[in-house]
């Protein structure tokens, strides 16, 4: 039923490749299937003017899109002079989650910054961002422990996403742009190693939805992140 | 237990003044306690360039809060250049809520927008605009229907919202500002007069939480929105 | 002969309702007939970088119009991403007017803004906002008293603004919209409680004018800001 | 007891050098003493998108300062991206002068643009460059009219402006920058070749002032415009 | 004497996967040792508005580099809100270059953007990105004419680039980060594939360079270029 | 055959009318035939921030084109909001060139910025600015020296530039309007007072070209610069 051919609680396949450039502490490229996100880290020995003198640290992302990352191209953020308000929730959401697994006292005065720039998209780029981004932040910090920076692990737990949607009546998980682009409903989950729920997302695109859907999205997503979890211990061991 | 000494599932008292101002063919002071947005739906006989020709129409929202709407003075967006990243996730948030009732081939080929314009904040700013909104597309759609513009109701049923969040390990329903800067978790639930799900949103802030908790936040908010629909229904009788 | 048919020399009501907001130090909402204009006072201790250090304050001003405030819809500024032309001009003038009757030593290093936002227009937005911003900077600098952080009030005397046009070739006080989209010439003035005068600004605008209509136009201007003297007085007694 | 030695009701020298660019339409060098603008007028045969298809044309004004044509180095408008409130008030002001004095279904569809730019500031740029930017409308009118494209003389009559203001007390007439940096109050006057105003704006700077000093600065701007007006005739003749 | 230990006349190793995105008309990696630009080619069936009508197409380029493509991470273009002077300068210079080897009649009424997005900066990316657009845009073309859009094939000859400099008094080939941030000169050039020169720029950094060097500059050019010119071959067989 | 009637290595008359302004420290017009550009130079007593507290100087430049210096008039790059990728390419060639014959230990922390205003354009003005900027920095520093600020000299020798191009097949010096507007290529060459070379831009335009062709244009600039370099003497004696 699905365009894929997949089962409904089939992932795509998930391809990580730690160390994709040279210059950031930390560094991967993604893969959920076509779509596919490179994530650097970067430690900066400053914090921002909030937090200045607090004894703590920080956690930001950004996030864009290559023009011709989809199916037609569109116009580049840079040339336009402002990022759209899609791009701006996008890098909201991978700061919160990505802050949801850090303790920023450990952290120290210092900022991490989470580059993430969509090569080839083809549906459930920010998934994909978020899950890559939590591989460079652990590449970046293993980094920062082994030039003796850090005295404790400020990273509390493994933290991933993945988009589950209902398409044709169907809850299915980890929507490509095909189902994407004609869901009822679709959301993003993104959940911790614990088992806990960093956040909940579910929007009704072309039919609402009632409480059981929304229950069955969430359990679709603990198959994926179960997962993508393995996936990002593979590259970071 | 509630710095208000509210029950955990009571509600702030809902106040709707409808028809606060005289230009719009829409509007609305809506209270949510302290809290207190203007929202005024504006009618154009034209849709954004991606419609034009299809023979359909479009609502939207755009969000604003005025600078000294909040505890201390917040600088002027129009003065910036910019809008945040936050007006604009609210304002995309609003706009998808109200399309989510409206039948735009009813609507034909015009556009309302929805001004929700904060004139002070005491928390759950967005639930209150999102609430609002509607009262103010129902009144400008009646306007259209007495004018002979509409052949039938373009609106298809009640669209309300409301904050929930876990406040000192407690679910508690329609966060205020002191519980919401120090909640654990807190989400925004918008829910239909069908008692389906129009979006679900549930972020962990500073600490996350369970699939038990998602359930027990939503069915606060389907007691927060049983008493918006009777407030809105009030209101545009 | 006028289209609301007050006497050449009649001021719409003034309404003034002190306290309309709660955060801000002062705020009120002025209304010379159907313009309705919501102003806040918010107190910084702290002053622009051109004053530091130099044991002065100051006084400025902001200026928006809600985007459906007008007969038809104006895009918002933060959307656009500007201020316009005309809304500089406005918050100029507000600023100078303020500043005009303020002791900036005895005042000491603090800034206070008025930030003055159009509810509902129907000519004569910036002088309501003038003589509403004396109000909301009267009742922050009472607050400041209160609190024994000023030796002496700073405030030197009242100062309001009235608009004043020549209409069907009548000099008129106070132009409502109607009158204000077809006069001959208009202008602003802008009175000090001892008599003398702060800003006189005429413009011809479908025709031009005569040094005797100045002089007549400056006369309605003081019948009208008498009355708006009162009014502030009532308000903040 | 002027710095320049110059009598209350002396204006500095006026200097006019029409064609002073050879590309536009109408080019001027204006000077008031040290003071120097260069007005250029374009004509396009096009007009804004609110007056298609209306059978009249457009005057409209653009005003720019070169970083050093003051005292010391100001930032490029360009380079920071945006037109300060200044600038936008004052282009304004030149466009409502210049359209006081046209007739616009006699100027066609066409428009004509003003760009006034200081090559050297000494106070008083925006009256010279309202007056200078009639000679180059003057200029540009005659180029149309020997093309024939002009049925009859749209320029119903002269426009000049002169700032005056109280210095030490005293009023004064064309103040140079430094009475203008210290004056009590200044104001500027358009006049017309009739006697009328146009625009009269008077503000207090250190001190307010009554009606009586509102009428000398205005006979003093009298006194100026006329011979404004005669350099004006001997530069287009 | 090279850092790299590279004779003066040796490129570095030059690698190009074509085909890297999936969704580009054209794309491709293109390697000069550790730098690596994606380049993709965008085929639009429309052309700008200054060309519209005159039976041609165009060929444009924009330019980018990912924050974290250098050393130390640099600002999101745009989160800054616009794009830098070099930026603007390199997609210019790209632009100009791709359409000197371009028969603007033959590709018909049509745009191919060329976007190359640095992935991986170590000197040399304005030349890199050059000769991998030439690819994409051979691999793009190909699929138009394939398509049996095209009559004839537009593009006229090959074109590559490739820096030059100054180093230690030694005229050097392809300078690599360690040089080109040390070099006396540096100089960029675009070569055709009959020999001829689409553009030449060499500048004096720390020292300036007579008409000899730059003509040893130039050879330099030749030898890399030709190297460049196979391996396009190889990458478009 | 030049539209001009010039052969082919003639400039057109130079013109350099010093201390144009009285402001600045330095200031000049200078005319290449009827490209007129006034240029500003301004001592600032501080250094941007990258170099503050290294004992050293700085030297940069400003472009502009006034709207009408041009056929048609072009838009106002302050109205627009941002300066065009050909402006800030024009600046950073003046500002490098400017550079290469200062001696940034001997200028001291100060910074000179040199504003390059076109007032009429009719091809080279960068040209024109640059050889006009060496004239505005001479004098600024002539200034500072007879202040003096200045130990020893930090101009260490002269800088001109001049542009040549092939037009109708043949290598013409000083391209005016009509010529650069139809040349197969055309390059701009910064000279220095020794006889090297600070810059060399050539372009292919229509019609690319050989390396016989580059240094036939690059000996008419010489030509060109030899009498630049004697008006300089004149205008700085």
């Amino acid at each position: 039923m699905r365009p894929s051919g997949r089962a409904p609680d089939q992932m795509r396949a998930i391809t990580i490749e730690p160390h994709f450039t040279r210059h950031a502490e930390g560094s991967v490229l993604i893969g959920f299937g076509d779509t596919r996100v490179l994530v650097t880290a970067s430690v900066e020995e400053r914090v921002p003017p909030f937090l200045r003198g607090k004894g703590q640290g920080w956690v930001t992302a950004e996030y864009g899109m290559l023009p011709r990352a989809t199916h037609t191209r569109g116009s580049r953020e840079a040339a336009k002079g402002k990022q759209s308000g899609r791009t701006q929730e996008i890098q909201r959401l991978i700061g919160r989650s990505l802050r949801a697994v850090t303790d920023m006292k450990l952290l120290g005065e210092r900022q991490i910054t989470l580059d993430c720039d969509v090569i080839q998209a083809d549906g459930g780029t920010r998934t994909a961002a978020i899950s890559g981004a939590w591989v460079a932040l652990r590449l970046a910090v293993n980094t920062l422990m082994a030039q003796g920076k850090l005295a404790a692990d400020p990273i509390t737990q493994k933290v991933a996403a993945v988009s589950c949607g209902i398409y044709q009546g169907q809850p299915v998980l980890d929507l490509d742009y095909d189902e994407d682009s004609n869901a009822d409903a679709d959301g993003n989950f993104v959940l911790l190693g614990n088992g806990n729920i960093a956040e909940a997302q579910a929007t009704a695109e072309h039919a609402n939805y009632d409480e059981e859907a929304l229950l069955r999205l969430l359990r679709l997503a603990r198959i994926g992140c179960t997962e993508i979890f393995a996936a990002q211990d593979r590259a970071t061991q």
